[in-house]
C-alpha cells in the first residue's frame, strides 16, 4: 500500500516515473491505452474492455462553456458520455442525464471539524453547480462525503460528523436540488436521534423539489484492512428500497455492498433502473476488483450502475496499526477515484482520473434496461424458486451442503 | 456478427488487418498489450486488468519438453501459470494442477456423424496426453465437446450426438483418467435412457481411477441469439452438486449459467473450491462480458474459476435465420476461445488464443479460498437470511417490490 505519511504523493501523467523512481500510477486506464495503442488496436481493445462495438458507442457529450470554465478554474476532471439504446415503437426514449462526483477532502484532518465541514461544502459547490448547469437530472456524491474517511483510526471523535437525515448537509444540498430541479443522492454518516443516537452509513435521497424522499442504510459492513467500519455503525435496517423519482427508479448500494451479488440482485428485484455505488476504497486492496464488480452487476441485473470512489490520501493526526504486522502509520493509502458508469449491455464509460477530483456525466436511456431483459432473458431464466429454497435451507443450523464424494477417495492412487 | 459462410476467416496476429481490409482481431488481449506497452506500463495495466500486484504474480510454469513437442506438432496453444497463496502455519499447501482444453471441431459438419465423433476423439488425444504428461490433476473439456454446437439450426438430427453418461465419450476419457490418475470433467449432450430418452446438457465427472463420480445438468438455458438451446433440452434437475474428488471440491457451471450470480453462489454455498464454466459463445454477443463474469464469481464466492470457450467458426449444411431480421446464413459466428482461470484474490491468468485450439494449465493452492474468506469476510457479512426471506416473497404471485415514491412525483417542475 502506498504510504505517504503526510507528504504529498507526486503523481505523474501517463504512468511515468515519479521523483522517487517508483511507478506512481497512470491517470486512467482508458487514457493510457488510447495514448499507447494505434487507433485500430485501441478500438479492438475497447470492444472487449469497455464493451463498445458495432454501433454501441459510448459517445462523448459536449457540455456548455461555463461548465468547462468551472472545471478549469477549480481544477476538476470533467467528462461526459452518452450510452446508446434502440428506439422502440411503443415507448418513447426515457433519457436521463446522471452525474457522479468524486473528490478529495478539502482541509487537513487536523483542522477544526467545523472548518473541515465548511470547506468541503465550499469545495463541492462549483462541482454541483457544474452538474446542475449541465442539466444533470440525478446526481450522486461519494460515500460519507461530509468528512474524512476516518474509520481506519477507530477513534470515536469522528462520530461528531454524523448528522440526522435532515441535517446541515441535507439542507445544503436541498438548495441545489431546488435550483437545478435535480435529484441528489447524499451518502452521509447518519445520526438516528429517534433511536438513541445510533449511527448508520446512510444515503439520503433528495427529490428534485428539494424534498427528502427517503433514506437507505448500508447493508453490508466491511471488516477488512483498515476498514474498521463496524466500530462505527451496524448493518442497515432499511431493506433494499428503490426510490421512484421524477427521473426513474434509483437505488443505492453503498461501498462494500458491491462485493455482494445478492445485494445488487435485491435492488434489481425491487425494480431499480440505476443503482449508485458510492464508495471509499484504496489501491492495493480493491483496485483489480473495481472494474469487475459494478459491470457484472449491471449485466446480471439489467440496470445502469454509477460507481464512485473518493480520491487522494487522507492523513490522520494519530498513527494507527492495520492488523497486518506492519508498523503504525497515519493514512489509509491512496483512494484511486476511477468513478465510472456501467450499462446493462456490458458497455461502460471511461473512468474519471485516479488522482483528481471529478464530475462524470452520462446520458442513459432507461429503456435499455428492459431491452436487455428481453434480449438475454436473465430474469425469465433465473429459477428464483430454486434459490429461495436453497437459501432458506442454508440459513438453518442443520444445513447439509450438496456434496457427492468419490467413493474411491481413499483408495491408493 | 462475423459471418464467414463457409470461407475460412483470415486471422492475423496482433490485430493487424486481414486480406479484406477489416480488423480481424488480435490473438489475445494480454499478448497485444504486452507487445504494445512499455514493460513498466504493462506492469501497471496488468495490476488492474489481471489483478497482479505486490508479489501476487501469476508466474509462468515450465512444462516438460515432450509436452511442448505435442503442442508444436499438433499446433495448439499451450500456456501454464501458477497462482500464489500464503503459506499457513496449521495447514500444508493444497496445490492442484488444473487444465482446460479449448478446441474447434475436427471435421466439417457435413461429414458423417460417426466420422465427426471419431475425428474429435482423435484430435483431442494429443491435447489430453499433453495435460496428463504435464501432471494435470483435474482437466475440464469444453461444453458439448463431442459435437458441433448445432443448436442454432433447430434441426433435431443433431440429437443423435447425445449419449448416456457411461457412453462412448465417457469410456474414451476413462482410459485417460486411469492412465494419468486425473479427474476429467466431460460436458456432453446427455441422453437419459431411464427417463424416456430425455436430453440434458450435462457434465460427467470422471474420477482419477476412471470411475464415474456423478453428473451435473446445466441449470439455466439461453433463449438468445442463435442459442436456441431450449429446443434441445430443459433446465437441469440435479441442483448444485459439489464433487469431492481426490484433488479438491469441484463443481460445474455450464455456459449460460455464468450470467446468473445465484448459480455461482449456490456452488459456493455447497463448498466448491474450483468451479468450471465450460462454454460455447460468440464474439459480438458476449465477448465484453467474458472477462467480467467469471472473475466476479471467483471474487464474490472465494473460489477458483476455470472458463472455457470453444474456438473457430462452425458452418452448418442448411442455412438458418437468427430472429434478427437479417438474411439466412449458415454459421453462428466466431467462437472466440479466450479460456482462462480466475482466482478468489481477483487475479487471473492470461487467456488462451482467440483463434487456436489450446491447453491452459494452472497450479493453484486451494488454501487461497479460505484465506480470502478470512481476509474479506464475504460469507460472514452476507446476511443470507435477508435474501432467503426476499426470494421467498419474490417468487409468490402477490410480491410487492419495495418502492418509495416521491410524493411530489406529479407536481409540475
Amino acid at each position: 500500500m502506498e504510504r505517504t505519511d503526510g507528504e504529498e504523493t507526486v503523481v505523474a501523467e501517463n504512468g511515468t516515473t515519479s521523483k522517487d523512481g517508483s511507478i506512481c500510477g497512470f491517470d486512467s486506464l482508458h487514457r493510457l491505452l488510447q495514448a499507447s495503442l494505434t487507433p485500430q488496436l485501441f478500438q479492438e481493445v475497447s470492444r472487449i474492455l469497455l464493451g463498445l462495438n458495432c454501433g454501441k458507442e459510448v459517445e462523448p457529450i459536449a457540455l456548455p462553456q461555463p461548465v468547462k470554465a468551472l472545471s478549469s478554474e477549480h481544477d476538476f476532471d470533467l467528462q461526459a458520455f452518452s450510452f446508446s439504446a434502440d428506439r422502440e415503437s411503443l415507448r418513447g426514449p426515457r433519457i436521463v442525464r446522471v452525474g457522479l462526483i468524486q473528490n478529495s477532502v478539502a482541509l487537513l484532518t487536523t483542522a477544526p471539524f467545523l472548518d473541515q465541514r465548511r470547506a468541503i461544502f465550499q469545495k463541492l459547490t462549483p462541482m454541483i453547480d457544474a452538474a446542475g448547469s449541465s442539466g444533470v437530472n440525478v446526481l450522486c456524491l461519494q460515500e460519507a462525503w461530509t468528512m474524512p474517511f476516518a474509520f481506519c483510526t477507530r477513534e470515536k471523535k469522528w462520530c461528531e460528523f454524523a448528522e440526522p437525515i435532515d441535517g446541515e448537509s441535507t439542507q445544503f444540498l436541498q438548495e441545489f436540488a431546488r435550483k437545478y430541479n435535480m435529484v441528489i443522492v447524499s451518502p452521509i454518516l447518519e445520526r438516528d436521534v429517534n433511536h438513541g443516537e445510533t449511527l448508520w452509513n446512510t444515503a439520503v435521497i433528495i427529490g428534485n423539489h428539494g424534498n427528502i424522499i427517503g433514506k437507505h442504510r448500508k447493508n453490508h459492513i466491511p471488516r477488512v484492512g483498515d476498514f474498521n467500519e463496524s466500530t462505527y455503525y451496524m448493518e442497515g435496517n432499511t431493506g433494499h428500497p428503490v426510490f421512484e423519482t421524477a427521473y426513474g427508479k434509483i437505488a443505492v448500494n453503498i461501498c462494500y455492498g458491491r462485493h455482494h451479488p445478492l445485494n445488487w440482485l435485491a435492488f434489481g428485484l425491487n425494480g431499480a433502473e440505476i443503482v449508485f455505488n458510492p464508495s471509499a476504497t484504496v489501491g492495493e486492496l480493491s483496485e483489480p476488483m473495481w472494474p469487475i464488480e459494478a459491470r457484472n452487476a449491471a449485466i446480471a441485473n439489467s440496470y445502469f450502475v454509477g460507481s464512485i470512489n473518493r480520491v487522494g490520501t487522507e492523513v490522520f493526526p494519530n498513527p494507527f496499526t492495520s492488523g497486518d504486522g506492519n508498523p503504525q502509520h497515519a493514512d489509509f493509502g491512496h483512494f484511486y477515484g476511477s468513478s465510472h458508469f456501467s450499462a446493462p449491455d456490458a458497455s461502460c464509460t471511461p473512468s474519471l482520473s485516479r488522482h483528481k477530483d471529478g464530475l462524470l456525466i452520462s446520458d442513459m436511456d432507461l429503456n435499455l434496461c428492459r431491452q436487455l431483459k428481453d434480449k438475454w432473458g436473465f430474469r425469465m431464466t433465473a429459477r428464483y424458486e430454486v434459490y429461495a429454497d436453497l437459501l432458506t435451507r442454508y440459513v438453518k443450523q442443520d444445513f447439509e451442503p450438496q456434496v457427492i464424494s468419490d467413493p474411491l477417495l481413499h483408495k491408493n492412487a
